[in-house]
């Protein structure tokens, strides 16, 4: 089972932990064995959304799937489905946390179904030797306030930690770590002799909650998630559960370098969801990796390079959601008409525009904080619930 | 570190999951690397026990320990320690399971301290393809009502199944798992790369109870358990706990042979607690393994051999708590002025007799169930704690 590539002249590496290099989205469907998300697949959606299409899809930022189209088919007739993402704890959420939940928001306003969200605590512990749970778990209560500050239900949304809910949950979890051995994760994980044993268990936790529901489990999440989704989908079925569904986005592009993903422990190339308005404007304005010419001379010239510059991408994938406006702006830009400066300016005040509202529900988010983890409609029957 | 040994001669093997051949205990001690049970030690608990001593460290069926010497140290200083035993569940429960528990209640009578009882009812799943989550939990339960017909206190013991508490422990579980890796439980158990990721993140679980609380703890169990405490010793203090002291017991041996240890699995080698006194009588007279000679004749000429035969071993171990009577069995028996049947008689009336006291408590063991497992003194303490 294959994890990382490294391909001879766009070498790239894209395993759950480490994304370096310029991604080719293309290999990576191809080595992956997942499916290209086709015109066919849109226009399904669009037959349940009312037309209604997220920016993320229309750009192909959710690019590859597995069983989409099952999930639709199962939507359709009646049988239904669940979303399950996650997030391990960190410091500081930046932008391109954001762009997973911000996805699974709008499938749940969209198909109006359940969502789980995983807060993989022990995993964060397990993988670093210098973080203690005290450090994980105060993290995880900051990142459940940007995550509430998103917009899901309350009633169909539940948030947990795997520390708080392993009991719930560990039944399921030994069943699924009966049929995985050291071999199997080893192999798809890149891991060795040397990986602490809870590493080496931790895959049957994060498998577990693909089969909170007997229905199909769809999963919005990067593509570098998708090792674990393969296990799933080889054992899911012996344990009378549904393969998982999977929709694969790529990855936003740190500020300063139009390769890799943004990472939170290289500042410059994150913009944090706490930053405030002047830091955001520094940080785009000094380090937003250009496309652009070196001089206005060249620029007015010879126009921008696109597929290499950070401040039009994250225009284009996130915050210029309106069609005809990203036209205008990429066709200016690469012809020359506009500067750097100029695309730069409008994601910046675009950004700050986002977190501010961003920040406004945040400070909402503790008032409705125990419905998404205890007491809300679902988080109550999950807590009910011993899965085995 | 060594867990199996095959010695040329005697050839036998101790693993925490597998007991053959004739056991030499002394050759266990020098490879093992633990401390014999000396003349010192046993006046040390004299000296507490106020002159009290438990038939099965005067008879030498606990021969060995670490630490030992440290708890008595503890508790005569006034620092005290606790004690922690367990039990992965099974279909039922013969003599040989009773042991460590007879012989930690006489420790917790003696000491009044803390008991902390494991039923590893994820590790018995994990280890046998051919078994439920749905049948552990049965055995659990019914083990349970055994051990709680031990008569331990119910305000100091807490009796615990791992997929229930694993909440509570968790964050410590995952803490010890940290420092372990795959190579260091490879070494230990004997496991390799097709052992299920379970199986190799268990030693984690089994190690926990051991930093229930910060002051020591003793572990009375027979000695195939030591290879989960050496690696507790190698890792306890690096996270701030006390390095695990053992008090370890021979096995005793199976009805059908001097060697090896009693096992479920083989019907006629054991004695169950459950066995109607016919059955008891018949597998004793029909299936004890006799060290005496062929003909009544050769028997009254020669005598038995004591260090095969089966019968005198159980009532030299468990059944015969008279020193004087045991020792004029002994002499008689090896003499030849007894006979076989007549020893075998005796055997099968004390065991009968145990069986019966056992029965009679177990009948009201449902009384205090939820007293050691939820809502007696220690119990609701525990179910208060998060562990980490």
């Amino acid at each position: 089972m294959l994890v990382s590539l490294r391909v001879k002249e766009d070498e790239f590496t894209v395993t759950p932990w480490e994304v370096t290099g310029k991604v080719d989205y293309e290999k990576l469907i191809q080595q992956f064995g997942t499916q290209k998300i086709s015109s066919e697949i849109l226009n399904e959606i669009s037959k349940v959304s009312y037309g209604k299409m997220h920016v993320m899809l229309r750009r192909n930022i959710f690019f590859s799937h597995r069983d989409l189209d099952l999930i639709l088919k199962d939507y359709v007739e009646g049988r239904g489905f669940f979303l399950y993402t996650g997030r391990a704890p960190s410091l500081g959420m930046h932008i391109g946390h954001l762009v997973p939940f911000l996805f699974t928001k709008w499938l749940q306003d969209t198909f109006d179904v359940n969502v789980y969200i995983e807060i993989t605590d022990d995993e964060k512990f397990l993988r670093n030797q210098e973080y203690s749970l005290k450090q994980t778990s105060e993290w995880s209560h900051q990142n459940i306030l940007d995550i509430i500050a998103v917009g899901f239900n309350p009633d169909k949304t539940f948030i947990f930690k795997d520390t708080e809910y392993i009991r719930n949950m560990y039944p399921l979890v030994v069943s699924i770590a009966k049929k995985l051995n050291f071999s199997q994760v080893k192999a798809t994980f890149g891991l060795d002799a040397s990986s602490n044993i809870g590493i080496l268990f931790y895959p049957a936790i994060q498998i577990a909650p693909t089969m909170f529901e007997r229905r199909r489990c769809l999963i919005p999440a990067a593509i570098d998630q998708d090792p674990y989704w393969r296990l799933q989908r080889d054992l899911a079925e012996s344990l009378g559960y549904k393969k998982a569904a999977e929709i694969h986005s790529k990855f936003l592009p740190p500020l300063a370098s139009s390769s890799g993903k943004m990472s939170s422990s290289v500042p410059e190339s994150a913009v944090y969801l706490s930053d405030p308005p002047k830091t955001v404007e520094k940080k785009i304005m000094r380090y937003a990796f250009s496309g652009g010419q070196a001089t206005t001379e060249l620029q007015r010239k010879l126009g921008a390079d696109l597929t290499v510059d950070v401040p039009y991408q994250w225009l284009y994938y996130i915050f210029e959601e309106d069609d005809a406006e990203i036209e205008r702006i990429g066709s200016d830009y690469s012809s020359g008409k506009m500067l750097t400066g100029e695309v730069k300016k409008i994601l910046a005040e675009r950004v700050n525009l986002m977190l501010e509202e961003h920040r406004k529900r945040r400070e909402r988010s503790e008032e409705s904080y125990s419905r998404f983890l205890y007491d809300g409609r679902l988080a109550k029957k999950m807590w009910e619930t011993i899965h085995s």
